[in-house]
């Protein structure tokens, strides 16, 4: 079977991952979560692009070029999870299945950060299991995409 | 009499207009969407310059722009009308007659969508109308700038 | 083509205008706005009729009366737009594209003018453009009869 | 035993019952439905009297001849249910018992129809089972009214 | 010094006065407030001219006539307290001074009942006086029109 | 034509009509609300299977059972009502009509009985007709399985 | 008849009246007010004590004086009246009949004095009409214990 | 290194797996997802016992039987995750790691499903992506009890 | 004089005493509590039936007992009391008096915790001293029994 | 064992006890209450102080003085309990364990009486037993000074 | 330049400073932060005049005496900061600028700590940063006064 | 003692200030601003680099960089302040010690503008005091660094 590709997307503040608050996000820095789901897609034969920014701008761009580039997106959207109609919306024109991941247990931390604007786009969440969660994503994404 | 100078912005994602959820959006591309506004503003007698950005910050620095350099301003700010403050503050600071368009009737979606950050510094709003609210916006704006 | 038919409904307090509260509404008087709006249809091929009421129930008379006899409705529904779940109803049952008209920005006015019950059942909204707002919305109704 | 008598007021819209919306509110006109009403009258030896208004002035004034006149009001207030205070207290002054009639399951609809401001005032309601919803109305006034 | 005149509106349902929940509004009927209104007014040097509609259009009507055609308002709106923004919108075009009145104790009532759409449009309110406040809103306004 | 069956179902406290509260709830008690409905069944050729119990657990297994075994299902929830998503997904899930019974007026009593998280996935409810309710809903299910 | 005797409260900040905003509270000083009801109150054969604090405790302390003292309280409570349940409570403990007065329209100004705590124990209220609503306050009472 | 234990938890409806509401749960049934975890255990040396009810009472005595006899917790509370404090107090109780299990997009439903009472006592939750999510909370579960 | 019998309930997880989340409720087990409220029964002359159950459905089923069978209930309903509608109903139609006591200082911890459900058809309630708060609750159940 | 000292506050409008609304609060005076207290301070070893005022000040110094002089507080602040955040902070600064008293049931009365700003600082709560309340506090303050 | 004169106005529970919760609010007395502004003052060339009290009726009294007395305030409101109306305006009677010192993080703690009645009538508010607030305040009052 | 650095992040539009609005903002530019820090700075010993984006992605970046090379931060994040997570989260992440400062005093403007997301992590806020208040800021900023 063809190879399926998957855009992995993190925003912002996940470029300090492993140095930012270790009691909530763990030692694992970003550099360690890509490499490990650039290693995942290759036992689940998916094509793994690993992105962050800091900037929407830059995820908004990248889910429209997911669009005709990408069959899936697993994205933790960072602080933009709670806030950003934008990039739910750019979520949303990708037109592909999404899966969003985070790192800590979102439901167990303070109040705005209960509410995902970007769940209701994605076919499902990950939350609070760790960088493990990127990995079980993508699990998750190759049985999608394999129907 | 001299002609009045109309900056048309596009906010995030609405450069896949056309392309995304176009029973929502309607076939329209943003370039038939631009086009026409230069048309309809040669038309008008009106000097128009369009711009998208999904970057709120070039989206800002536009706006502070358009107080020295133009004499109006048409936005559709997609995600940021509900969300963005800075934004708001933008316009507002741009000293010039804003009118806001939305091509869907943001009244009849999802709840986040029926409020406008940006709707009590705009003179007003046209939604629901398709691309037509463009050239819509822009009768008014030429109307309102001769005074 | 066959000429299409536009109710123009205006609601309560709409006969004050030009006298009640010009800072908010103008100088143009209910007479004057809907003679432009007859100008306006001959141009455009519509054949508009014109009426005004502070009676809700006569307005909803008029929606039902717009299924059989109009080809679409252009409505400023004055205070009713904020409260009547009855006229949001009758719009409704028209069956016909309905575009909302405000004088004013209700979205810069007042809380309880931010919301409207009939903007759901609308195809758009056109506000705060001044007595202009009717003649666009009878373009954008013309263009929407005529597919 | 002496014969009681009903009014059976349907409000606002309900003249347009098997024309609007037949996907929610069914085939059955208004018209059929107050022949009913008035054929179970019959049969449960209640003297009925069906009126429609669009106008709550109306449904206002005949709550008041109810006072005097009638034994029991059933009473399907389309939109007026959810927002009228003056009907409410002109059912509350009618100071008869009063069965609120739906023909469409409000619980189902939209959250504004959630609300009723009449049922506070009546003995109870029925809703969503369509022109039943009547009849079932009229045979627990019946009761009622027989004590 | 010239007679100032006062128009007293009564709004839903005070027709029934003296007759509707007697513990609440009293014995007192209408014909009793209107004769002892203009009892009163002929004392204060005030023509009054009482009117009383259930219909919410007559009420709006009556208070654009009162532009051109009284010095003053008192209004008891009945149940369009809570809910009428036209009727607020009305009363504020009539641009003379508002005085409004209830009978009971609107604050000690349901939570529907404590808030006013016509308050903030009017110089101030009576309530919870029983009949006495209509005579203590038009001494209050003769003072306000003498000024 | 073939008899269909119907399971009517009580909740919590239900066991205790006639006992409990008789000024809200009356004097009838159970047993002979079952017998009627199982009268009234006989009379419209329903076969009328009533069950009880306190135990949402059991109510929830009732629900799954009718799925095979009965054709329509006419539930009091008691306090379950307002509370049991359980429940609700369990009558959700038995794909028949659906009739909501309350003995008392749910909407005049406490504002936390005046959510239904049943109603959304019932065809209509009866409340506030006493025992007659269940004889009423009977009917009304009825004709919704003869179509 | 014998006299019955008024206790004329006012609360903080009431003491600066005719100094403190007279654009919303006038030039009246409170010893004009004051005045003013000892006047009213020989006319009206009322023997009025009036008295001010700054301080809740004296103001409670007062209304329990009044349980003996007084036949009635007519109160200006200041800011105490959007916060003190103490207050309300100690009205209440009075067991005399209670008026509210209020020099601004409370309903026209923020949101946090839209609400009274001390309504709901009083007989009414009197608000917006300057200090001539000491004077229609102590009419009012006149009648009331004159029953 | 000695086998972990862990106890795998449905709650009510999910016995209805398979069978209820297809397009948004499957046609997975229960055994299938009970035989799929009891493999997953296998190959990732966990003994996975397995159990469902639709009483919240069992699911909390398991929960307390899991503080002595399992090393963690996997749980679908099907509708108890949105209403269930007791069942969260028996989780918290159970002292073990809890990891939720939702087959649909909760946070894409109804409004009242998007709150979990029992996500702030899990470590984590996985929705959205069907009966795969069991598998992936197993394996989350591995490598958090083997630390 | 004879002897009064109390039933003394406790809800979910209240079997866990003494060993779930210690700091927040002690190192007392539920046999301890138990035994105690048994003794102090003995010494205020009260016989005291103690039962617990994580059954909503049990509770219940106690509560309708209690009508013929106790003259008052000491309950600590734990979970449910912050969502059972049903067994607030069911202790209301004990019509014995109720005693409502929480081990922990409810008002202290989560939101959720600060609304009871059952407090309103309490007499009165005891929260945060811990064991101690049963033998009060006995010993003010023993004086309102003794009248 | 050395004895411990406790002062026992109540706050505004307490001093009315046994004559204010004996319906709610009964017939017991504010000095039976007092000279129980410390009867009962007597039999459990406690010197207790009792202290009443209607000043908010008062009491909050009367806190600031138990730092030092008190091992304990027990407290029935009235109306403050709901209001003060000045009283909550002088309590936390007391750094003596405090017990909240409440003569009435505070959670069967209106809504604003439900929150007590003050329980989230005390160890518990104690309300609606009537002046028990007082005696049973001052038992479990003996107990917990005890430790 | 003459000397200006400043208000330093500590409310409720200040006088506990450097004894209360050191944690949250250091260990600097009021005395030291006293002197403090006093010396301060004395290099800014401001008569600075400190005072401190836990009865709200004396802080309303100093802010009306500020008015003749004094050209600016300086307050640390404590709890009455979210609580007072009284105090606000009596703030704003004073007609001098105004600035609201906290010396913690108000925004960091409790939800009801977050709102400020009093800092929309102040010029402006410092918060978080210790005793040395005091001293800033005093420095943007020395300039503000300078002008 | 070594030189500590302090980073000045001024957001959105104020690269506007001067410009923009200047009733509310005042006549300094951002360039007279970021003078006065560093001048600022040389006195109290602090390097100060100033910077300026109106784009959250340079912002969040920022407060990276600050993690390793600042030890202290002064932001005002100008429209960001109500609206940003991902600002939040960066602060947060720094690691250093935040002082927020405002312009104009957000608590007396729009409702949207009483909220900040920052403040929770920030050591406290500054605001209403105009430029003055960076100042200030940067004074704090010198005495917390010094300890």
């Amino acid at each position: 079977m063809a190879e399926n590709s998957v855009l992995v997307l993190n925003g912002p503040n996940l470029n300090m991952l492993g140095k930012r608050e270790p009691s909530i996000y763990g030692a694992t820095t970003l550099a360690d979560v890509e490499a490990m789901c650039r290693d995942v897609g290759r036992d689940l034969n998916l094509d793994v692009d690993c992105r962050q920014s800091n900037h929407e701008g830059y995820l908004i761009d990248w889910c429209h070029e997911a669009r005709e580039a990408f069959d899936g997106i697993v994205i933790n959207a960072g602080g933009f999870t709670h806030t950003s109609v934008a990039l739910r919306d750019a979520l949303s024109a990708s037109e592909v299945p999404i899966i969003e991941v985070h790192i800590s247990n979102i439901h167990a931390r303070e109040a705005f950060r209960h509410t995902s604007m970007i769940a209701p786009v994605a076919v499902g969440m990950i939350c609070g299991l760790g960088p493990i969660g990127y990995r079980l994503a993508l699990e998750a994404m190759a049985e999608i995409l394999e129907g």
